[in-house]
């Protein structure tokens, strides 16, 4: 694939130019015999022979932007200003804020909200830990929690550069769910310092989100922290991408008219998103799972198994495969690539079965070019927004806190991710749903509710709360005083 | 002093009554006459028979408020329905919201504010760190750290509890110093674990202010984080108190035309407060400075001197006092008391020199009645917000931290806090001073501001950087694309 314009690289130019008819369509056109797009131009001044205007391009990435610029340096009359990165921009000075909620007009507020009112809301929490949920942000705020050692796909840069990834996440909280999501970026290494830390701080929080934290720490990170803590925690690299690949089977699957209990499925890469789609396909009903590495296909025999490799040789791979991962998609009806780029081809998606599904979703290269997947596959999905179907997180970690959250809930199940992403599929309505239209929109408006609904109702279940609980609102009488009359 | 009805224990009771023409003036009277202050009533439902309203009242405290109930219960067709108390009503839910800045409207304000764009952001912050105060949320955000050990005069009731004063002060950044401050509540003991925790969530942060952790932890604790953080730690119980006593103390002395370094200073507090209070009275040019704690003048020969006792010991007491808090105040110029309740007495502060000046902070019980204290002292301040002269931490640290944040400050120095103390004493003018203005009121617009700007140079200086920082707006235009143009 050609790298298309994008908003991802994004400038805006300033630029003075002779005030001459032809001088605007002169300069835009340079702009797209380059192939870049031009989205805005704003005239900022005018006089009777120079103007002046900014100019913002998509273009294709680093490189494309400075060949643009350079090729406007060459326009005659022209002067160059500024130059400014529109993402850049976005992200100066973060992109979150913390308010208040209350205003603070006069002293009055002042003794609400801080002394010497906060002391009876102090002393109520202290006499009641459970009031914490009603009287503080504790009820809807949950902590974006990394170590910055597996970012994006970027590697290990520390915890500053893992700010404005966790600082998004965070915003996509507000925006999508609105929860009260806030960074901790931790200057911490071993398993046990992140899991001290987090525990450490779990009293501002009703959940974590534990988030590009590397495998193989990531599992022990989040299985000691749920032992440990009371309230829910939440790898979305794990649980997040299991939950919208399942409900996009699920789709995928009413699309080829087939069932999980009998597709032979093949998952390409076992580390932390791997292995929690395994767990999350076999809660699902799948029962043909054959997982492949860097090393080929995982069965029993193979030698040096170490880590959760046992464990996905044990469960998976009941026809005994062994081999490549050509050797496993062959006769397959699924193929799911959490993997690596460019691993799979054309010709290997044409030995699979009639029908066939394809998923691949590694970043930012996919196992196979969608566009020569789709000559074979019947449905193919990617992480890509340029292309049909991403499996975009998004349409799941949301929802899913939303319904912990307003669940009050401690843990989390299987059995809630499995709600979930029932949930997210059967958003697409029978109507709908074609091979392109498998995962609604990250902006489809019905999504987070659907999934909180899902969430919440098994969290409240397993609680045993169904009845109990009746919602927050119904505390809003903090009464000390209480009133028979 | 007989309480006063207070907005802090204000109540508002929903009632039905007889729809007649003295019904609600019939009401009002008998919460009146009870001593409490109705200060809103609100018809919410009118018929030709009965009416019903909120009527909001103050009331001076949770007794006062069940005796105003219950007269209602005794007036003729009254019905009573909620009572709700309305300190508890603004901390429903907590007292802070996470805002994204910038609005996610559609597919490429994701694609900007998160994947793929924000990779870009990431790989520019891990080839230079420093950009993470440009680039995230850091530059603008302090971490208000407690572990709940010593919360307002309460004691020891561990992070839950210590949520909502953190949650109020993170509020007061906002307000007084748009600062995103964010409450970490930590469920840790040790200093050790505390050091460990705060320094391992340090990245998001550009400053730590301490807060409500006890004496004589929070000695090592921040002596501990300021040798190993390079973004300030700031305690406010100590300094933000010293801060304010030390600007309160420069105006009374021009109001009773004395100098510091001159002056005979009693001091009645060895704690968190106390500790700072002498550090900076020190820096400040006073010279004679007397220290007491519970067990009477601090003094070289005394027994069982530990902690920071030997050193108050060694730099205090020039004229070598023994005895009582009596002993030392006879023939002072100033009492400053951050101690406990109703241990100085009138006649105590006439045995004081001419013109004398009494500080009585402790909370929420003076150490003398202010009304007491007039009858001898000429300038009398407290903590307390219905008397003259309030010594309010809100005054300095708001202004303290925007000045750390905008000079980038790795570190607070003595001279910071001096010339935050200076800055926010010339805030009252020459003609408004008087005995009963010696401080500005938190709501006087020119304070964040003045200590802002005073702290900001001074740390500008120490860092040798007043000429080459020039601003955060200047680093707009984020080019990775350089122009020569």
């Amino acid at each position: 694939m050609s790298p298309m314009p994008t908003v991802s690289y994004s400038i805006t130019i300033r630029l003075e130019f002779a005030a001459r008819s032809a001088a605007v369509s002169d300069i835009t056109a340079r702009i797209e015999n380059r192939g870049a797009t031009v989205t805005a131009l704003d005239v900022s001044a005018s006089g009777p022979e120079r103007m002046r205007a900014d100019i913002t391009v998509l273009t294709a990435g680093h490189d494309h932007a400075i060949e643009v610029v350079d090729e406007l340096r060459t326009v005659d009359g022209v002067e160059l200003g500024k130059v400014s990165d529109r993402t850049f921009l976005a992200h100066l000075g973060g992109k979150l804020t913390v308010e208040s909620k209350l205003p603070i007009r006069h002293r009055d507020d002042l003794s609400m909200i801080y002394t010497p009112g906060v002391a009876r809301v102090v002393k109520a929490i202290a006499e009641n830990p459970e009031d914490a949920r009603r009287l503080t942000i504790k009820r809807n705020t949950v902590a974006v929690v990394s170590d910055g050692s597996a970012i994006l796909g970027l590697g290990d840069l520390g915890p500053l550069a893992a700010m404005p990834v966790m600082e998004g996440k965070a915003a996509l909280f507000k925006r999508f769910a609105n929860i009260d999501a806030f960074p901790i970026c931790l200057d911490a290494h071993s398993v046990e310092d992140i899991v001290a830390h987090v525990k450490a701080i779990a009293p501002v929080f009703a959940g974590i989100n534990l988030e590009d934290i590397s495998a193989p720490r990531c599992f022990e990170i989040e299985d000691r922290l749920r032992a440990e803590l009371d309230i829910p925690v939440f790898h979305d690299d794990q649980h997040g991408t299991a939950i919208v690949v399942v409900a996009a089977l699920r789709n995928a699957l009413r699309v080829v008219d087939k069932d999980i209990a009998t597709a032979r499925i093949v998952l390409s890469g076992a580390g932390a998103a791997g292995t929690a789609i395994l767990r999350l396909l076999r809660a699902a009903g799948a029962r043909d799972v054959v997982v492949t590495d860097i090393d080929g296909i995982i069965h029993e025999q193979r030698a040096q198994l170490a880590g959760r490799l046992p464990w996905i040789a044990e469960v998976t791979n009941p026809r005994e495969l062994t081999g490549s991962l050509a050797d496993a998609v062959a006769g397959a009806d699924v193929f799911i690539g959490v993997s690596a780029g460019n691993i799979l081809t054309a010709e290997d998606v044409a030995t699979m079965a009639e029908r066939s599904v394809v998923f691949a979703m590694a970043n930012p290269t996919p196992e196979i070019d969608p566009a020569e997947a789709v000559k074979h596959a019947e449905v193919v999905a990617t992480g890509r927004s340029d292309f049909a179907n991403q499996i975009n997180n998004v349409l799941a970690f949301p929802g899913v806190f939303r319904g912990l959250l307003d669940a009050h809930a401690t843990r989390v199940s299987d059995r809630m991710l499995l709600a979930a992403a029932k949930a997210l599929a059967d958003v697409v309505t029978a109507d709908e749903l074609n091979p392109t239209y498998i995962v609604p929109s990250v902006f489809h408006e019905g999504v987070t509710k659907a999934v909180a609904s899902a969430v919440e109702q098994v969290a409240r279940e397993e609680a045993g709360t169904v009845d109990t609980i009746t919602g927050a609102m119904s505390a809003i009488y903090a009464d000390e005083i209480t009133l028979e009359g």
